[in-house]
């Protein structure tokens, strides 16, 4: 293959994305899947899968308008608005090139704006546009500050939690990332991550778990006896959608992160992680809804959707080599995590109003470690070490910049603010006017 | 163009789902289109195609959830991404060999779970990824139990609900589909449904208009003098985003229906249907504007909503043949039949929360009538055989399995619940608890 | 290059939509890019940019349900639906015809219904498929009139809206828009608007305008002391979501404008446009957030979402050639506009309801008139020219069809009907009937 491709005078590069264009039977034939095309294919991927990954932004802000009270709803869609808006910003500033320019097997890479592609670009040898790259890349570290959003919610005042963003997606997130997938010391070890079941959703979920802690829970969640009260969410129907609409991004994020749909191989892998991306988040609704009936005799709603993304994020590190019986255990088991892991939590007193530590760190730690059951390239004991490499990163990290955001700006509304509800505190536009407690009906 | 494909001496196995790829003028030039390039094309036809169709699922969770009164929409959620769930994995474990394996022109196919592609898949001749195909016939699946959790919503209980779904993905709608789709004996008489007005929509509408008699009306629907009662929705704007919802998801599913996209031909045909598809459901929303309005002096935002729905469904037995002109009409029509049809069921006493049976049986049967109209190859004696032999087989196999269910689990809540709703006793978790008659309102 | 196609004994009549096909090193090899694989990819990309601009059609609805009141949210659903349906219709009844069909340097195109590609098309000269390239624009129709539908809510009639959006759709746009994308006098003159932001943003904002003028205030807007009353939006989380489908849709909109896909300089450049546009909507973002929280010492969610917005129609007449600096600096200024002529509006007593005027209108004028400063073949005079062509066509236009049905049938609401709400008079189905003032708790 590599000696007809010499004969035919060119330098294909490639090699280590996408798998070789399958040529014909001679020299002097084309090859089946010319480099022109693949490049096209391989660019085409990152545009749809990173439209995708882009509307999650809207699932999260949906998931999380529908899981808060009806006085802090206003707030949560202006957060994840604005996050959304500065993770692109700062993934271009600082984010892209930490993560991904000149790491080569060390723990970070350079500093300094991304540069697109020029108009008109044609340096076939990258095999896809580079401005398609970064805006799929970019995507992903939205998510990451979604899941902070979440947890955080209800207490949390705007500007702390905005410039929380901005440290972690312009520097925490692509540090992170460049040790696996910039090439750098996890990725040499053997560390196995395919869609960021670690990378994206535990170093999330790690950031939200510090910022609970150190925020302390809601008022009135935990009383003083040890008792737990419920705090239900304004809308079901927008948590729903919300999950829906995750569901749908998830094909982009695990679909094209296979990086290149230029041969017939890449592309009916893509396929089977369709097909193994919708596989897992079933099982996990179905075990949560078996598990939340019988443990319960009623099914909750919440854990039916957490389940759902708990299978997500549990067959993200790991979309294409399991056969569909162990698709349906890892996502199954992600779904059972919800059920367990959430009123664990509530023990604990560390109060996560969406539920995202169970859904996006616990079972992004759930996934990760189980890709040695279908990857014989991945080995438990590294997966176990990447893990721990990733949680002990970004809850230091973390740590030091909500402590450094609480000794200055603070992070916490006052009581009578958080009682009042944020929207009108800190927003100024209520959510419901008219509905519930809305201005108009007081 | 024939002779050069004789001369080039190629073998093509791709002709029964593709258009031949165009050669060029000589045997030594590679084919226009070459097999792996129309390999890649036509899986990712699926995959687009797939991901729009499951997006469905969200659309008849938010019609769903827009259009129950409040106390059910918890409720009508879960058992939303439920029924997703489920029809994804009795898909997988029965449904697509029962409807596509060695059906050989009788009733049914085979036994036994699917199997994807293995990983790096590269088996040509099939001419696209097995996977993309599953996920694309997978999420049709869940669109006809869509269409019943719509109906028989507001007073079936969860359980028998989701067993319900069980069968009808796993085994209801496989076998039906084996008869046409899986090359069955309807196919080989003629019978044509290109994208599912009967094969999906009527079936899953059958299902449907069974299930409503046999649950009976909602308490409070239908007086004793005759009299109706509307009970309306709780909320337009989530009906009107489940229906734009559907609109979308339905280019992929007609568009994606041509199972093909590897030559001009192909993509020229998809993108009259997708043409044809918009301009359907647009005659269906003028249609029911104009005769509400004419009729009651006044537009029903349902209708309209309604309206579109039945655009779609009419168009797509056959969205490819019928010139605009034609489209315009079949669209029309299938909006005025849900205008005169909404008020019929209520004559009978057939209660229908969402306006389904309409919408998908009435407007599927109407959409698959009129395919002799613009595609010659169809006859009328053809279609009605077909309409029939799927409300023959659909009514029975439903009515089993109703009965069954009613007379062993039970199917309906007691009176008590269903004043109560059905959020308060099955989910326990309100829709929205600070608004109209939630709890903390109360 | 010509050579060599020569040579090869094919006529490519691609030139002037696609990047020529890159050749191989000799005569007898293939291109490496076929005209067959360019044509399919080129529709592939109107029908991916196609569906995006088509659910920006339940962006606005949604958005515009989430900023009127209550009372009137089943009115604006319906307009929606109805003005994206009528768009469909009218596109292909006059407006393709008229703004694509024999302009020729002039003002318009030809009467007549457009024709779609036959079945099984195989045309390969036009290098995309006709029905694909008529889906694509007719989205872009509805799109100018959504805007129109937002700014005028709450006191317009239905019928005279429907009406207006007959004559929008189907004369005023096609005829403006014949003028460049028609390859008109402007297209001559050499304006340059990309993808839309005045023919598609400013004519809408410009209709928008004229009506609100032409209709008055909704009562009670504006105290006869000068003093502005806020009368506001009964849903954030709606309108959130609205704000998000209209920025996924955005990347289809500006992105498939490109009008080509195959061959590795047109999927660079749409990819550079997908990151532009991006980050032009993540500056208009934070700069209203930023800009609203020094101005008020809060930050307004529905500053953030038009700041988006407005971002993204600033890029939009240009979203190629800016390097990234540009970007972010042409999208602050879009946000900085709305956060500065909202407030301007309420002093003129305009009353726009959902902002659409400064987010459509005057973010339009900024992103037409600043081309010039990275794209070198555009002229500031030449700008103008168009700008002041559009304002003064469209003012005039509009104004004559707002007099005449004004004079005829009406435009507005009586001051009774105004109060009791939209949805009560002129629907007959509430949006959310059981909550705030919902029907059944009167």
């Amino acid at each position: 293959m590599k000696k007809l491709l010499v004969k035919g005078g060119m330098t294909v590069a490639l090699l280590s994305l996408s798998a070789l264009p399958v040529l014909a039977q001679d020299g002097e034939a084309a090859p089946a899947v010319t480099p022109e095309v693949a490049y096209i294919f391989n660019t085409l991927l990152f545009l749809i899968g990173g439209f995708l990954v882009m509307w999650m932004a809207a699932g999260f802000a949906m998931l999380e308008a529908g899981l808060v009270r009806s006085k802090n709803v206003s707030m949560q869609c202006l957060k994840n608005i604005s996050l959304y808006s500065i993770a692109g910003l700062m993934y271009w500033i600082t984010g892209y090139n930490l993560m991904y320019t000149g790491v080569d097997g060390g723990f970070i890479g350079s500093f300094g704006p991304y540069a697109f592609d020029p108009v008109g670009g044609d340096a076939l040898d990258t095999g896809y546009s580079t401005a398609s790259d970064w805006f799929f890349q970019m995507v992903f570290v939205a998510t990451a500050a979604s899941i902070v959003s979440g947890t955080v919610a209800e207490r949390i005042k705007l500007w702390p939690f905005l410039l929380f963003v901005v440290v972690l997606s312009g520097f925490i997130y692509p540090i992170a990332g460049s040790w696996q997938w910039g090439a750098g010391w996890l990725s040499e070890m053997g560390f196995s991550d395919f869609a960021g079941s670690t990378l994206v959703h535990s170093v999330g979920g790690w950031a939200a778990l510090t910022g609970a802690i150190i925020l302390g829970a809601r008022k009135g969640k935990y009383g003083a006896d040890g008792s737990v009260h419920p705090l239900p969410g304004s809308s079901m129907p927008l948590a729903t959608l919300g999950t829906f609409i995750l569901w749908l991004g998830w094909f982009g994020f695990n679909g094209a992160s296979q990086l290149a749909m230029g041969s017939i191989g890449d592309v009916s892998d893509i396929s089977r992680i369709f097909a193994n991306t919708n596989m897992a988040a079933a099982s996990g609704v179905v075990a949560a809804v078996v598990l939340t009936q019988i443990m319960y005799k009623k099914v909750d709603v919440t854990m039916a959707l957490n389940g759902a993304l708990a299978g997500l994020v549990s067959i993200t590190a790991e979309p294409l080599a399991p056969s569909v019986w162990q698709t349906v255990f890892i996502g199954a088991v992600g779904g059972a995590i919800v059920v367990f892991t959430v009123p664990l939590l509530d023990k604990l007193k560390i109060d996560d109003v969406v539920g995202a530590i169970p859904v996006h760190l616990i079972a992004g730690i759930w996934g990760t470690l189980i890709v040695p059951l279908s990857n014989d390239g991945a080995s438990y004991g590294v997966q176990i070490t990447g893990i721990v490499a990733y949680g002990v990163f970004t809850v230091v990290a973390s740590a030091i910049v909500w402590f450094a955001l609480k000794s200055t700006i603070g992070l916490r509304v006052s009581e009578e603010e958080e009682a009042l509800g944020l929207d009108k505190v800190e927003i100024g536009v209520e959510a419901y006017p008219e509905f519930g407690m809305g201005s108009q009906r007081m």
